[in-house]
């Protein structure tokens, strides 16, 4: 079984949460926008599952992913769906329910990060949207970054699996998720992410262990890792950092 | 088994996503933010469950639902929770997971619409970002509320279940979701949400066969259903609708 990840080339994105969870399993698959065209990948490839008339069950957006007749969209419903079989996920629907829950938590998290630097709109440039981003930037460091940062600490406190993670006795895909927002809020906020993890300690232990974990040290080390950059979820414009 | 539901009060918000379900299925709820609070309900009720140390699982945010000994947050992973108890999603995994996507994209869309008019920041007053949500206010009318609609269309036309709703051949809870959507809109943005849904046939009839289906037509007669109003996610400011 080769699943087939759709998404944008040349950023980490919302592509990255389902990459994590496959590579930490070590499960095979292709990032079909990356192979050539003339071998049926591309981003044509991508734009055909979505607009093409046959598809009964289309994405909104990417990223997708496509198993035998299935294609799944909406990250944390492509990782609902993998969490049991790539092992990165509870047994119990509880257990299930709650890991995807924590997910969707960070699907939240993740637009307002997202709309610090494109506060009016996703089809303006950076540039021209300059003082609205000032002013929700100043908002999300003051308010919501603490206030996401605390509740996730909370979690790990509170699990009573025993496990270093945030469900059960075992890493599970919510954690590698939660360790690549770490690491993007280091790139895009150095000081307001450095200062606000100072009193989380339990997040910052979980980052070093998901980023010390073999698959995943194999694959930072691969050419399938992109680089954090500035076209991408996580932006550094120090002027937004405070 | 009496389902109950937490959240704030005043306000339609999330919480009527889980609401029309419950009621569209005769389910046994309590609002507990309306509970007189020395009965034990109340906005205390709601924050105790929000806060206390002895909540494993806490919510980020109402709305959550209590039920038993289990606590369940996020308004799409609730509604995938009652889906199959309340009898308004398919028997299927696989259908399960596309009724849950599509619920996701909906979720995504109300942040969208929400933010037309708070695009700076949830903490400040409407109009301390006025010239803000004007712009994304116009980004909104002229590129994603199309997209959203064009999508949802899109959806209702393909499916090959044969129903009038988006899955299957019967109602689901994203069907009762999607027409809640497009009465806030109507309210919200009566001219640009008119000309949005005028090429949008499916949608409309959608819409209408919800409202007329018996125990919502009940719902909306009784005194549990708020108006719309402009505490709320769908506001109605003329400036904001071109």
């Amino acid at each position: 079984m080769v699943y087939e990840l759709y998404y944008w080339p040349g950023i980490q994105g919302r592509g990255e949460y389902v990459r994590l969870a496959l590579e930490d399993a070590g499960a095979a698959y292709v990032d079909v926008a990356l192979v050539p065209e003339d071998k049926g990948g591309g981003v044509p490839a991508m734009e055909r599952l979505l607009t093409d008339t046959g598809v009964e069950r289309p994405a909104f957006a990417p990223p997708f992913l496509r198993t035998g007749r299935r294609l799944i969209g909406q990250t944390a419903n492509i990782l609902l769906f993998l969490g049991g079989r790539l092992d990165l996920a509870p047994r119990d629907w509880p257990g299930r329910l709650w890991t995807h829950q924590l997910q969707l938590t960070i699907s939240d998290f993740l637009v307002e990060i997202h709309d610090t630097h494109h506060p009016v709109s996703a089809n303006l440039y950076y540039e021209q949207q300059k003082l609205a981003a000032r002013r929700r930037a100043k908002d999300f460091r003051d308010n919501r970054l603490p206030k996401f940062l605390e509740y996730f600490e909370r979690v790990l406190t509170r699990n009573s699996g025993g496990g270093p993670g945030m469900v059960g006795k075992r890493i599970s895909y919510v954690d590698l998720s939660m360790a690549q927002v770490i690491a993007g809020l280091h790139y895009a906020f150095p000081v307001a992410s450095r200062k606000a993890l100072r009193t989380r300690p339990r997040l910052r232990a979980l980052h070093d262990l998901v980023f010390a974990r073999p698959h995943i040290r194999r694959y930072l080390a691969s050419n399938r890792r992109l680089a954090f950059n500035n076209d991408d979820i996580f932006r550094h414009y120090p002027e937004l950092d405070g």
